[in-house]
């Protein structure tokens, strides 16, 4: 099995990163392959960032969308995710969905613990689209932006662990979803100081592909997915 | 007042009638002015085409936006609206939000007639994001392309007025949204051979606009939407 | 256009001032006349007031809706809108209401301010009705007589605006509606301490009303709404 | 225990009828007035019935209410239920609330039918304020007046019973709630025709009545339910 | 009339307090029987409890259902109630659902105050499947084990207090469902405390069972609950 | 990784059948092991089926629950499903939940074919416990026992195809569920005559199991789920 995972951002220091620790979470027999986008955002953290990174993401999903067997865009604002599944009848997930989906088998009610201040807006928003409002008990942004959280790693566990804590105490929730991607280095280290289980999204969405392909799952195209015209589009290459 | 109405679509000849049609819509006083992308889909009919009319869309709010008093986004999937709100703090609306809204006011529930098969899921998407599913009875596509609305006038008013119909019939409908802006032309031949009230949407972003600028009333910034790092896109002029 | 406003109270005091203010805010070419109920109750902050109201509400509607093309119940609780939508056959809405559309389009939730400890139940059946329950944040009342907010003005404002910052920090607020078409006179005040929109329904039910009368827009009968039997009525002129 | 039944309209011909049908239904022990408002409507069809009906069945709850232990407001409407429980600390129910409660345990989903083209939308009113949409299977009116009901009462049982087997078949209801007050005198024989339960509405909101006066429970004022000034209201006696 | 309540728990010191409870509150010729489950759990604290409860209740529900009009599980679990509906075409009610739908004609949000920390996430299950999420106000574990409820009721009873005045103060609660049935023998001295409506759910299960078969009403076979087939079971008498 | 299977019928002849079908779909590495109760239904049709299984699920999950890294309850019912999660911290579900939460990146709505009339109401409690009403399109019952699915396979995918078809036509389904286990031999012919993905149960759950485990995810004890007492068990070995 290939899974191609698209970092729908600039930023190079990610790539050799996320390739190793992806690699060690896939399968026995399960290639991945991390690329990057070259036009658009270095991070994701607002809709402008998701917006600008759109046309790139479907670019490298028709480009190489077709060899592999399934396809992880690599950010927690799932983005494009919808139009790439029109691009290519193969697997395609984002780490919100599947974290969502994933947490819904683990307990009652899931907070999601983000970077900004946007963070409780934005997810409402994603568990609409997704259908599990009921089951969100709150979502939390700690003010530490995506290309800081590896330099002051301390701080940043801290300041998610509190966060968190929050969640679970006053919120009710029983499952912890990191909100962003960029937190995978942190994920050991904060699950360590709580008691509830903790999912990193970018693993969990690398997992769920596969269990989609090992099942013969896919979306199929005709109602909420149709093939695109692609020559419609003007001034991209 | 002045609006600015961005057509996310290269397409040019809807630019002049566009204009002409919400300029006899605008209230004395208000001047519209009607640009279109130069890069991007001829039309939007798939999440494919809304994403690589994203980048575009949020050049011209960022140029042109802080002339305007306010910016519709003159097409049904309201692309890119969440993050033009971002880049200026001016109001900023879309045809199917401002629809729906106003579809509350009329009838119990409404439908949204539209052009294609992935109509009812695009809709359930814009009724989960916007709020108010418990209001939708139906969205029904009517399977003719937006770029043909036109050529063959009277088999899509009559394709329209039978789905419309159904909805009223079947699904309850009390208020029919019209699911693309293309279908302005159409709206007054609809409406005659209907008994319930027509929602034209991109009349209805307008005057929405014009509302809210009047009323004083803006989204601002630091919740939903922050103030967006313009310099960390990378590769777009 | 011309735009009737009814004030679902008897009291005098109030008609000229509104009058005043509902005309600054009509655009040029629409006349406003606000009248007053002439039996019922002075002020309407309980189910008790709102259904003394509603008599005298559909008279006037009956006996003047007709050369009016729209009509406002200029009252929060939104009395007898739907019955008198029943009445005439042209533009009925109430400030609740409308209050609550605009909201939809300014930020991810809105809390209401009101009057009295049983905002937030009324409020929940304001947001049921119109199925908006996703998008409310919180509605707290402030414990002050509508018929004193004016009396002790700063005191009110203290009051509201201690209230507002409390849903925006609390609760997640992103709008403010003011939940009570007495506070239009403090609207002003109000908005220069808080940095979210405020939206003040007297004036919000009046642009509405504009705005559906200009897009030819109505409710019509034979659903929601049936042509009641006027004479079926005993007792009442 | 004295049970004080309104019937909101000024039809005298019901007031034995109903007494007599619902001091059968009543316990042993209960005691049961029917009263009837002097002014206002002769049947509730539309919103502008339920208005008209309201100040004279707050006249009554107030005149005579003190007396009762428990007071039923005799209509599908359940007009003026809500400020009724405002002028008098005594329980006070209506049969839509009622029959929606009962219906909860008997089956999946109910279906309501009723007299007319609006009790689709009128009833999704109902299920949203009473917080069980997603017990509601649908909603089905017969189109024959309440005045009309008994006079060719063949026929009226006849089209329930055709539009009760539509809800079961085709909306999947497994229990069918009687949408109006006067098809009491019709439930038996649309029982015999029917292989779910049926809920006689008018019935139901008297033993529910009988039930909470039982148990000890009513309704507090203080939050949702203010004690009103009454002193306020002008022009009413 | 005659009620089976059985105590879905072998402990048999409950079996006649409970009887003389039930019957105190049963109508004038409604004859109540208190039975017990021979193998099971003590109590019902967890789902495992509930889980070991389930096939000795449908063996008393088979063994003694037919002889009764009305079968009460008398455990706020509700446990094996649907299971027991298919086993008999009699009544079955549970405390849970009767109190909840009682609780909706008591005030606009309710809630529960239980024995343990799986308080809130059991509720949550409970009301999603009876459909009233949005009248839930919050439920509250006290921690306190149902065997003990009664050994220090002094504590039990300010606990329970403690815990309902902050659903009160901080949720917007204007009912209180206690949510143990090992609670009604608390249930008075808890109301002298509170200002609100208190439901004690055994009281409630019995009054609403009466009330049912008042009515003559009872689920029927065929959709949600099917005749099953009993020689299907194997290994128990 | 070793996954224990646990058929929560008596049926001896689906255990053979079942451990090699999983072990088929079971990833390299990971040992399936498949045990069947000994006491309680030989198939799950129905609410009292589900009850009688509940014991010997429980008491195989403590016997054998704590050799596996994870546990699956192979019934599309999710029998003790929550219960087994309080007796081991071990990764425990079922095939319903999990179906729906794969269906849920599939496709816009979900469709469960069932064996029963029952079908859909149970269907309905499940998608509300789960918390994604918004996704369900519909739920169909072929009215084939489960026990003669095998018996004439021709005839049961002939049923299961047209059910399935007319919920993607007519309900909209984009993702059809297979609402039974015993399905899984049916479901590669079912696949071939559908044009949209096929969930088997069974298959997804095994999968979502060694998901949760290779991701390090396990709901944990202190909320939903609390440590039972066993020895409050009384009359079960």
């Amino acid at each position: 099995m290939r899974i191609l995972v698209i970092n729908p951002v600039t930023t190079r220091e990610w790539l050799e990163k996320d390739q190793e620790y992806l690699r060690g979470i896939a399968d026995y027999g399960t290639s991945v392959d991390v690329v990057r986008i070259e036009r658009g955002p270095k991070s994701i953290e607002t809709f402008y960032d998701a917006t600008y990174a759109g046309p790139e993401i479907l670019r490298l999903v028709r480009q190489e969308g077709e060899e592999a067997d399934a396809i992880v865009i690599n950010c927690f604002a799932d983005p494009a995710v919808d139009a790439a599944r029109e691009v290519v009848e193969k697997v395609v997930v984002g780490p919100a969905e599947t974290s969502m989906s994933v947490a819904l088998h683990l307990g009652s009610k899931f907070s999601v613990i983000s970077t900004f201040a946007n963070s409780a807006p934005w997810v409402r928003l994603q568990v609409a689209k997704f259908g599990v409002e009921s089951r969100l008990a709150s979502a939390i942004g700690v003010d530490i932006p995506v290309l800081e959280l590896e330099k002051d790693s301390t701080k940043a566990v801290d300041e998610i662990v509190r966060a968190a804590q929050e969640a679970i105490d006053r919120d009710g929730a029983e499952v912890i979803v990191l909100g962003c991607t960029g937190m995978a280095c942190l994920a050991q280290k904060i699950r360590q100081r709580l008691t509830v289980p903790v999912i990193e999204p970018a693993a969990t969405a690398l997992k769920m592909a596969e269990l989609l392909v090992k099942l013969g799952l896919c979306h199929t195209r005709g109602r909420s997915y149709l093939v695109p015209s692609f020559d419609k589009i003007e001034g991209y290459r």
